[in-house]
């Protein structure tokens, strides 16, 4: 499947929210527009790496899947503000990772310098808390700067661990979902309170948001080491390149033959132009590839069992397949 | 005067405000604290490089000089708010100028690598809004972040033009307002909204705070070429290293000789080690150091003359005396 093909899928099967991911769209561009052209130009740069719209559906989704089914105004708000969020760690992971290729267009800090990406970071990040906090509560406000608290947290303990080949498997978990799923699981939450679900139906939905993003990233650190970069559409290998642990290698270095573990202890440390395909075939045949798509899998069942609570709905049936999107999604 | 002799007498000054100044320290550090042991490492690291609290102190000044003068604990929420914002703009500021002093200690970049520099940026900034997020309105959030917004905008705006030798006062003015005049005109505007303050006190704080950012960002310029590294110190000359344009600068290439102004462009553009010493020594004896001198001081008298509309208190005359202070610091 190609990543047309995903979008596509997604498209068709999110037409329950297609007039508020539209609003969602307009509501972002006119956020972001300034006075300023000089602005305006970086803010236009951007807005083509533009993603699948993932954290918006699940706050619509999730809003959709519970009390009366209707979607009011705060759910394409706070739909906004999470892509907003999502986008700045995206122009900032950039400056991070120095990655040469984003969603298939060049990275702003390959164009216009590290400079200007910690900036537009900066922007988005500030026009994100802005919107939210033109609704009527500070509940949003509160819960959405609770969150990237958290995913700075999260980013702050990854660069901590960088060369830690001796990391263990929680404190990677822990990591992930600070740096990913916590967002998501905010997304449902959020899109469920704005709603008007029950206590019940908020806790499921924030779990189901939770596993969905701890698998996403996992499948994620499968992709980098066994992805191929025209399909998945962005620079890969970057996991290793920088030393960032991901699952498959943990457990690679918990499990494999001694001997084949103190090779990629050596590999990961080496300065070699081939050490990610290196790496990559000594991987690949081993197990730690199929734990971490059976670990993705678990998380995905967790995810999908939660939404039970809920009504059968369109939303409902929309957010399952999605969850078994994370784990079958080439990119 | 040294910069020590500059603290105590702002130490004095700001007597009638001292046990809200101690609130902020507690609350900030309160509001940064992690349960993760390298978040608080890193934190514990920028907490050696606080500064003069001047944006803590015009909130809270700000809320003494009007209504009854009594300070609330939203003051002290939206002082640590202010600090912790200024806070962020410094350690991000720090990876856009490499600089390699900061306030006579290491900066964040150069010691941890400019991702940990961006991430502490980040985490003070969503600290600021989580923090602001727990007061009972949303008008202060909406009011930061529409100011974060501007910050972020003067900061794109001054890249935009760094290579511009042909940049107009104009559009100066225009960059430092919004880089740094806005965020001490949100201080008091804030200060006094929440001090029970009339619509003409408000806006009479507000363009006092305004005036004595564009003072202090034109003073900062001036010390940038005439200041004595061990005093002020930060590295100097860092302005005219990363071609940002300058008020002497942009008054010297309309006004001085034509030779003159051919000299400092070619300087400007040039590579040559001593090309900060020939510049000062260019620009010393013209009449544009005097020239920005003369902005500052009208500035500053602007600032001053705005506070006739509140009472006669001890916090007016302090504001009155921080303005002053502002064209004759060392620092």
């Amino acid at each position: 499947m190609t990543p047309m093909t995903t979008t596509s899928a997604l498209a068709t099967l999110t037409e329950c929210i297609a007039p508020q991911l539209a609003a969602v769209d307009r509501r972002f561009r006119e956020e972001l527009t300034s006075d300023l052209a000089c602005v305006n130009n970086l803010v236009k740069h951007v807005s083509r790496f533009r993603g699948k719209m993932l954290r918006p559906m699940l706050v619509l989704l999730s809003g959709r899947a519970c009390g009366n089914g209707e979607l009011n105004d705060a759910h394409v708000t706070i739909a906004t503000v999470v892509e907003m969020v999502h986008m700045a760690t995206l122009v900032h992971d950039d400056v991070l990772d120095e990655a040469e290729l984003r969603r298939k267009g060049a990275t702003i800090n390959h164009l216009r310098g590290n400079e200007a990406a910690v900036l537009l970071g900066d922007y988005l990040i500030s026009h994100s808390y802005h919107l939210c906090s033109s609704l009527d509560s500070q509940l949003a406000s509160r819960v959405i700067a609770r969150t990237t608290n958290q995913v700075c947290e999260g980013e702050l303990l990854q660069i901590d661990n960088r060369n830690n080949l001796d990391l263990d498997e929680e404190t990677y978990v822990e990591i992930i979902t600070r740096k990913t799923a916590v967002l998501c699981a905010t997304c449902c939450l959020l899109g469920a309170m704005f709603g008007g679900a029950s206590e019940s139906q908020i806790a499921a939905l924030e779990t189901y948001g939770r596993c969905l993003g701890i698998a996403f990233q996992i499948q994620d650190d499968i992709l980098d080491i066994v992805g191929d970069a025209d399909t998945v559409g962005k620079t890969l290998g970057i996991d290793i390149e920088k030393q960032k642990m991901t699952l498959p290698v943990i457990h690679f270095l918990r499990t494999a033959p001694p001997e084949h573990r103190k090779l990629l202890r050596s590999l990961i440390a080496s300065r070699e132009a081939d050490k990610i395909d290196r790496i990559r075939n000594l991987i690949l045949p081993s197990e730690s590839i199929e734990y971490a798509r059976n670990r993705a899998r678990q998380l995905v069942d967790k995810a999908r069992s939660a939404l039970s609570v809920l009504p059968e709905t369109e939303a409902r049936r929309v957010l399952d397949t999605m969850a078994e999107f994370v784990v079958t999604r080439p990119m």
